[in-house]
């Protein structure tokens, strides 16, 4: 297990945490904000025990790290990385086959929140990310993750192969886009799975995608040449939420 | 037909607007740059009379709106908003069922970029967004449209629903997103269709919402309740691309 230090900001984030049942050591609010979403987190850091601090504006604007704070920060214990190990028993749990993303060096936080937040709308049972040339989990992630990052379980990983390698002992089939491969829609992506997404600007790497047992083409009409990474995994994904859903 | 100022940073994004043939009337170049993608450009720039400026790294910091120009920034005419009846003109050429994108009122750059991508991608002939309370072509949206808005017509209109009355006229279905809705697999998507996204935070307005014609709903497996904008607008994009390659 590791820890990160965390702040959370943003009043859905907030209290999609205390709701998860995330510990929150303190919370600062802005001086006189006494709206609904406001009071509901009042509401829930008293249950919790939770500090609370009311400070002026300038003072959240100087913490803030996204700055788009709403009024309120939260300052976590930590977020917990989990291990795949979890994911597989979240999975059985769930009496599912296993479903998790692989992100191969994801650089941009926006893109791993939004990745994340299809994760867990798509069902899927964890996403890993390796340890180095990836954005780690921070507070810009956890905004765009809309609080998904309370619920699906995130493991950091030394080697991407490595881990593909070990799931695939688990039964998961591995699947990454690639324009060379064949139409998604015509491949089998039922059962176990591992869904891989490359690098933004590089796609996925060589390496990893020799462990792939599928290329999945998504279909391009246009005359560019590619999709932003997390619109192209949210694309990939649904057609295994689709396929699973048959 | 509108225009805006415009600058295009970026490697890629500049050669796509030069192959795209968009009228750029000066670029600014970082000094002693001289590797592949730079000596495509002063090529293109060379064949196209565009004067070329060599200016220091500061100089360029200065005029970066995005933060992101590695080492190059274009100055251009304008981008060009497109009519409606260019989306339908464009479609009639192609021989295909006209395929548009509504957005009702996305506030990100970032997000209007991505669906712009989307769309050229997904082979949809226009996206019409609204002239007020929303983002409109601005140099971040231009770069993380990644080239697509050479290509793909941009309509700006006064009222959505009017123009979505004016395309039913035309033939055209309109659906949007909407958790209320059927399952989006099992709604008949195909033939001459509007694709309706609705704002960040708000979904579609009640009164666009209205006049779609079907409400589809993306499975939603998880904690949390909404996706991101622009990974809800590829996913039920490529719905609709599945349906039309079925």
């Amino acid at each position: 297990m590791e820890y990160e230090e965390f702040t959370i900001e943003g009043r859905n984030s907030v209290i999609e945490a205390f709701r998860s049942g995330k510990t929150i050591d303190k919370i600062f609010l802005l001086d006189g904000c006494q709206d609904g979403p406001i009071k509901t987190i009042l509401k829930e850091a008293k249950k919790s025990d939770t500090i609370i601090h009311f400070v002026p504006k300038e003072r959240l604007e100087q913490m803030s790290k996204t700055g788009k704070h709403q009024g309120v920060i939260a300052f976590c214990a930590a977020y917990e990385y989990a291990s795949i190990e979890d994911m597989l028993n979240l999975a059985k749990e769930k009496k599912e086959d296993p479903f998790i993303f692989l992100l191969d060096n994801i650089e941009d936080p926006h893109n791993l929140g939004a990745i994340i937040r299809t994760a867990n709308l798509a069902g899927a049972h964890g996403v890993i990310i390796p340890k180095r040339r990836a954005v780690g989990l921070t507070a810009v992630v956890a905004k765009t993750s809309a609080g998904a990052l309370n619920y699906t379980p995130v493991a950091k990983v030394t080697n991407l192969s490595a881990a593909i390698e070990e799931l695939k002992k688990k039964g998961l089939w591995f699947v990454c886009a690639d324009m060379s491969g064949d139409v998604m829609y015509k491949l089998n992506l039922k059962g176990p799975i591992g869904l891989v997404i490359g690098n933004e600007g590089e796609g996925v790497s060589r390496l990893v995608k020799e462990k792939c047992d599928f290329m999945a083409a998504i279909p391009m009409k246009g005359e560019i040449d590619s999709l932003n990474a997390s619109v192209a995994a949210g694309i990939l994904a649904y057609e295994i939420v689709r396929q699973r859903m048959a």
